[in-house]
């Protein structure tokens, strides 16, 4: 029987889980790398109160791979649910406890994951891109600096200003189960998702990108529909390539996935002008790499959700589309 | 095809979790109803800060009669798991705050227990005495009242004061599913449990003891292994017996179980001495009702777990001899 081929997904967020979910139902090897280097909110009390790693990304990929059964679709709904009651509870994600308890039992967080994977019948595997407690660090053109994922994905300071240097403290070194993925993929899938807080913390992991660089996969970036304000105010694609470029230590991509539908609905258009946001705009040239342009965007708008304190993206990539894009790109010669 | 007998566990606690977890692999239709008035630690927080019925004594239920597949093994480990760690979160139960979610979800209490049930693939039906809101409240000898099944449970008055009047505040109502149940029941089991706060709770709301009256079913009262200071000090068998049938409201116990094992440990007896406690002296005289006597003592001394911050008694009933007089007791002609 001929092995099904092995798709790796490395980010974290949302747009991991997009990716993730379209993918869920297709024939291939699915692996998700994720980001650990989350530190708001639920994630924040996991690792000051827990001593644990953050499992916010994680449970997101959890909930995206689930399997449909019955049992898994309630599991899967409370790995999503937020509390919103209980004084010391409220804000906390169920999955965040869920993962947090398993681990004191078994005296093991991976042994946890991958009870957890089996518990939601998870399509594919999850691994976490290191395994060492670390935290995020962005330094700025204008020579400041902030540490931690979430003060760097919200921050206090302008949002315009740029990040021009990334890395963690203390630095972190490769999960050996997510190099050895890395190595035997077909296809590397990165993005869409938060450049510099889902995307390039994976690369800061020392071994992350001589395993990309090694890797004899077709390496595929999926641009985002929309720049970020204190990550990527006024980013265009080109600058979005190069930056992740820089991370990966050279020309190592060969895909750029990109989408060329912009029939948006004129409230969400408003509600990102408010936020600063722009649409990306495709400036892309084939420099290296080949570009495909194609319909990637969901019908769907996004709600915000009660008791969650983080802004989402109202505009989302759709599943089913974005997977058949990756499929057809896989099968190029 | 025959239909097996029913089985009416009326109770909450620890008891009932043993009597439960006996009866669980035995050819009967089990029914666990449920006391409601729990009102210390994860229950408090339920009640105050969610706005939900307290699940404790659901949650110890739930645990007994899980299935042991794979799945629900872990989650059940879940369920009986308590959070130690985390400022928010430290003592609360696993299964308390994972009812809790659900209840959120399905915007339904009862629709959330039933689910659960489902879930962890319960063998028999798990059922609230009632679904009001309310408090425990006691009256002692010397005219002092305290409210809250906790305050009760572990008081901070002299806790050789005698209880002459149990009631709920308000009063509440039993849940007409539990009073269908006892109804069709062909043997309603009431022990072994503290008396005043898992057995009486559901014997003072209103409904329950007309329902137990008007039933066929046996009744059986399981007579407890200890006094317990507080509660029951320097009771004997036929005290336990008497209160009990006082909020039976008469002579309605057919049969009466008593362990007739007393090989204990000596660290034990001084435990207990520490607390007050002490064997529940057998005077039990055939008046009216048959006195079963048998070896009912589990070999296991039970340990305090971490993070629990109630005291748990170490001598407990054995599940497989409790089940096994049960169902003898069950067959008599």
């Amino acid at each position: 029987m001929k092995k099904n081929p092995k798709i790796v997904v490395l980010g974290g967020g949302t747009g991991t889980f997009v990716v993730l979910s379209g993918l869920k139902d297709k024939p291939v090897d699915l692996v998700a790398i994720i980001s650990m280097m989350d530190s708001g909110g639920s994630n924040r009390i996991l690792r000051d109160e827990f001593g644990l790693l953050p499992t916010s990304d994680i449970r997101q990929c959890l909930v995206a791979l689930a399997e449909d059964l019955p049992d898994q679709k309630i599991l899967r709904q409370l790995f999503t649910y937020r509390f919103h009651q209980g004084v010391g509870i409220s804000g906390m994600t169920f999955g965040n406890l869920f993962m947090a308890a398993l681990a004191d039992i078994y005296k093991d967080q991976l042994k946890a994951l991958a009870e957890v994977q089996r518990l939601l019948h998870t399509k594919g595997k999850i691994l976490p891109v290191t395994l060492d407690d670390v935290q995020l660090l962005a330094r700025y053109e204008n020579g400041h600096q902030v540490i931690g994922e979430h003060a760097i994905d919200e921050p206090k300071h302008d949002g315009s200003w740029r990040i021009v240097e990334m890395e963690t403290i203390p630095e972190a070194a490769i999960y050996r189960e997510a190099k050895k993925e890395i190595l035997t993929a077909d296809l590397i899938v990165l993005g869409p998702g938060d450049l510099f807080t889902s995307l390039i913390p994976n690369l800061v992991v020392r071994g992350v990108r001589e395993a990309v660089k090694k890797s004899k996969a077709k390496k595929l970036f999926i641009l985002n529909l929309m720049t970020k304000y204190g990550q990527t105010y006024g980013f265009k694609a080109s600058e979005f390539v190069e930056t992740l470029e820089k991370y990966l230590g050279g020309k190592v991509l060969d895909y750029l996935l990109v989408n060329n539908n912009w029939r948006i609905p004129v409230s969400v258009n408003k509600r990102y002008k408010e936020e600063k946001a722009a649409i990306v705009k495709d400036d892309l040239k084939e420099d290296g790499y080949q570009v495909v342009r194609a319909d990637l965007l969901s019908p769907v708008e996004v709600k915000k959700v009660a008791g969650d304190k983080i802004k989402r993206s109202l505009l989302r990539h759709d599943p089913q589309k974005l997977a058949g894009e990756i499929i057809k790109i896989l099968n190029y010669n």
